[in-house]
């Protein structure tokens, strides 16, 4: 079973809801089952799509007396809702990952972890595809402008030309040092490249031929595709 | 002698205006000279600023014509200018930051180095603090909604209430593992902790007395001020 959450972030909705729409229709196509987890104030971008969680979680001290109400309700009609204490560790987003690893198994989307000024926010939520990948788990933070995946030792994606997301593609170690990083099919080629500094080296490449091969033997990379 | 770098992202510029007039006071009473570098699109900024840099360093390639005649003009009026090839590893801000720290000796801010949609971009600003603090350089990131800085083994820094950044402040490592982290003075205080994991524990810390005080004794700690 895979899983979208929905967080508080920005959200271009009518994109989000048609994204999760064409997923559902691909899960059930193959027979998966597809989460739907509102983070928090994520439950806001979700009534506004007008599509239903299957689980709500978050601590909804800044929520309106709507959302609370809404709560209730799909609470009444058989959504599980968490409700957490606002004095907490955890940010609302990764305690909902946190949960939604817990009652899935698949891949992992989150939209609306960006956007807003407060660049703590994106900077955890960023961290969360480590998390997720720690936890033996393939995470994809998604807006309008940015696909962001996380690759570890021994991995290899592939971005097809025609698929990719956006024009650019940038990688970047998450921490520490990422060895053996490969890149082709782009104009900035990198074969067993040593990441290990600040370098800017790695940004806004762009896919030269029909796709993208990006590998790392040691580390993790985070790989960016985005658009202006 | 500090530095002021202007990057051609988001900046409010009446605000930018007035902190880099108020430096420079500042600068001049204590005697120390202040570089002001225009980072490509950085100079736009700057001109609508009515503040004429020190030196304009960029590859201009999506500059307009207004912008390339007024780098003629500046020239010519003695400012110090480099034209950087487009095709090139480093990004206009990383090549800016260089020659910075080649012609200044004290902390430099990085003002216009957020905002814009592309999460590369940001992040590879974001890694330029620990490429400064390699070379020995204290930096700080600074827009309208963040001040972020950089903390490394054995240092520590203190934030007067009076004086902070915004609300909000957390504390992340920036690459593998911080320890001995401490911060004092807030609402969730951290004594001796070791940050290696990707919990967001230590995000929307409060300072809650007059000071807080943060310190590290291994690793890289980033310090975000935030505000909503």
């Amino acid at each position: 079973m895979s899983a979208i959450i929905v967080s508080g972030g920005d959200l271009a909705e009518e994109e989000a809801a048609s994204f999760i729409r064409k997923e559902k229709e691909r899960h059930q196509r193959v027979g998966d089952d597809l989460l739907l987890v509102a983070a928090d104030r994520g439950l806001d971008h979700m009534m506004k799509m007008d599509i239903t969680p299957d689980l709500i979680i978050g601590d909804f001290d800044s929520a309106s007396e709507q959302t609370k109400g809404a709560c209730v309700t799909y609470e009444k009609a058989g959504v599980t809702v968490i409700r957490l204490n606002p004095v907490k560790d955890d940010t609302d987003t990764e305690a909902a990952l946190k949960e939604t690893i817990r009652r899935s198994t698949g891949e992992i989307t989150l939209l609306g972890g960006t956007g807003g000024h407060r660049i703590d926010h994106l900077w955890a939520n960023l961290r969360l595809l480590g998390y997720a990948r720690q936890q033996g788990r393939k995470m994809t933070m998604l807006d309008s402008y940015n696909r962001i995946r996380l690759l570890e030792g021994q991995e290899e994606l592939v971005i097809l030309k025609d698929e990719q997301y956006g024009n650019y593609l940038s990688v970047f170690p998450l921490d520490g040092v990422a060895r053996g990083v490969s890149v082709s099919g782009v104009f900035y080629p990198l074969e067993d490249a040593t990441l290990d500094g600040y370098a800017s080296l790695t940004v806004s490449n762009e896919i030269t031929e029909q796709q993208a091969v990006i590998g790392v033997t040691e580390g993790k990379l985070l790989v960016m595709e985005t658009r202006d």
